[in-house]
């Protein structure tokens, strides 16, 4: 990464909305997709924030976006629903499809949407906070464009498909937001440019050896699914649901096309306190939470935190301090104005 | 392991119905553990089938099981329930509560069930067929006693929570069936009776370093989570979900009995025709397999499969060939009679 620089939040939030404006962005869109790009820096996933948006302008520029497209209902029962998102902002989508998820769950205690035909979602974790934010649990994921092999296989079929469980808690939501692959691309890249190993196997290098060298894995694009054989069956079943259940693109068909678009989408809202009172959840959660914390720690630089726990610092530290973004990035999306 | 025996499907079930009802079982739940506990190693998942079964019997000895309890409704709300498994067979009630999710997601396109104090489930993967061979995607979990540290611990404070995902296909359905932690106990305590390696790592040596040999995380007991981090985070996620919703117990309270029982567990199944008509999906779900299956093998002795596609072949030898039993485990229950 080159050096980063810190924006104030108010004013990354209004230099993006103006670029999408500019482009000829309906007003509302503009400024959800501003918003939460933003919001997805502030709380500490920089390379779904703001970091991504030259990006994301870029695939605008290329006509792979619709900006004014609204999800189109394909069909409904009771409480599930499939939608499809017409190609529009990934973030309007995907925002769209929790809130009905939700509204559902309101009616029927749960409620799960299925998206098709949208694009990159940004921060997975985003439409588990949007659940959190009305006491619901929530549950979502994606697929992707083919990028990692399958177990024993050397060619990319599956996607990273990343897969979000959320928990509303007041002192701080639990949230796991997990690519089925145990590192990114954009983090090996990153690795390779500070010569630095990874500290577990990232992939196998062209000889089929396990390796923690990032180059070797960028050079092989044999990327190590989370957990090896798990990981694949994991990417693989939630690909089904996803393409299935929303008549979309499965990660197989995602990969004839030019680029990454077209994904498939699942969103699930549960409204638990109909069934479960909200003091006696927070006594269990509380009771789980402070179990976990009081782990022995190893020893080593990993600190004992359960999923979640530290978004609220980041965010009040960026909040206080600015969002760190990548200077380049942010010199090339000014330039856009 | 012993030396295995081969038992004809229908002897074992047999065997073991006739030592429930030996022991006072009522007839109906003697019937479907017998079943399903011979299903399971019919259908390939040896360590979760007749081989645990003397393991059962032992607990229901030392009445942990109530052999007659069945599930009593706790809350209900639409397409969501939670259920008190009031300690008994955990094959009953999990089997009833998937059931009473389809009968949910009939009427509703979604259901989920919650289920507290019930005993150990068995194969996990038995619900996600049950939903299946309904025609139904099926999604499930449970948590377990600690038994694995979280990322950057030495005490094991969490479960490893298998999770399962299941889609039916005529073909042979797709289910992940996967526990949190990258290998069980038992897979390290027969890799030591054998004086194998695992092949990946299995966890943190007593030093803090990690190793693939099992001996040295048995004497550590710190095994490794699937992924590492991110399954110790998924992990917590899957406990606080299925703790929450029932009103149950998390992980944490499990350690503080005598041993594992009181679990909490998730039921969750979608009746997807209702929006995405089968023939459709059909066509979606052999193109994502052929897909995967076309993949260029790696060369190693890792064959590219989907999940669960070798469970029919698996099933068919064991109908032909008898299943295979650990001789030591056959011989003990037939002791019980």
């Amino acid at each position: 990464m080159t050096k980063s620089v810190r924006i104030g939040a108010e004013e990354a939030r209004a230099v993006l909305g103006k670029v999408l404006l500019e482009r000829g962005c309906r007003a509302d869109h503009a400024a959800k997709v501003a918003l939460e790009v933003t919001r997805n820096s502030l709380e500490g996933t920089y390379s779904h924030g703001i970091n991504r948006f030259a990006r994301l302008v870029r695939s605008i520029d290329q006509g792979i976006i619709a900006m004014d497209a609204e999800p189109a209902l394909l069909n409904a029962f009771g409480a599930i629903a499939n939608y499809d998102g017409r190609l529009g902002f990934g973030i309007v989508n995907a925002w769209f499809c929790m809130d009905r998820a939700m509204e559902l769950a309101g009616a029927h205690g749960i409620g799960c949407v299925a998206l098709r035909n949208t694009n990159h979602w940004f921060r997975a974790a985003t439409y588990g906070y949007q659940a959190c934010g009305n006491g619901m649990a929530g549950l979502c994921f994606t697929n992707t464009m083919p990028n990692m092999p399958t177990w024993g296989a050397v060619d990319a079929r599956l996607g990273n498909n990343p897969l979000v469980m959320a928990f509303p808690w007041k002192d701080g939501d639990i949230l796991v937001d997990m690519a089925m692959s145990q590192y990114s691309y954009g983090s090996l890249e990153l690795a390779v440019l500070e010569d630095e190993k990874m500290p577990f196997a990232a992939g196998f290098d062209a000889q089929g050896t396990l390796t923690c060298d990032p180059a070797a894995v960028l050079a092989s694009q044999r990327i190590m699914p989370t957990g090896y054989w798990k990981g694949a069956a994991l990417s693989f079943a939630l690909d089904i649901f996803a393409g299935a259940l929303s008549l979309g693109n499965t990660v197989s068909t995602i990969g004839t096309f030019k680029g990454e678009y077209g994904l498939s989408q699942i969103f699930m809202a549960i409204d638990f306190a109909r069934i479960a009172p909200r003091d006696a959840v927070e006594t269990i959660v509380r009771n789980a939470v402070e179990d976990l914390l009081s782990s022995r720690p190893d020893g080593s630089s990993r600190p004992v935190v359960y999923a979640g726990q530290r978004m609220r610092e980041i965010r009040e530290r960026n909040l206080a301090e600015g969002i760190p973004v990548d200077g380049r990035v942010w010199a090339e999306i000014r330039s856009f104005l």
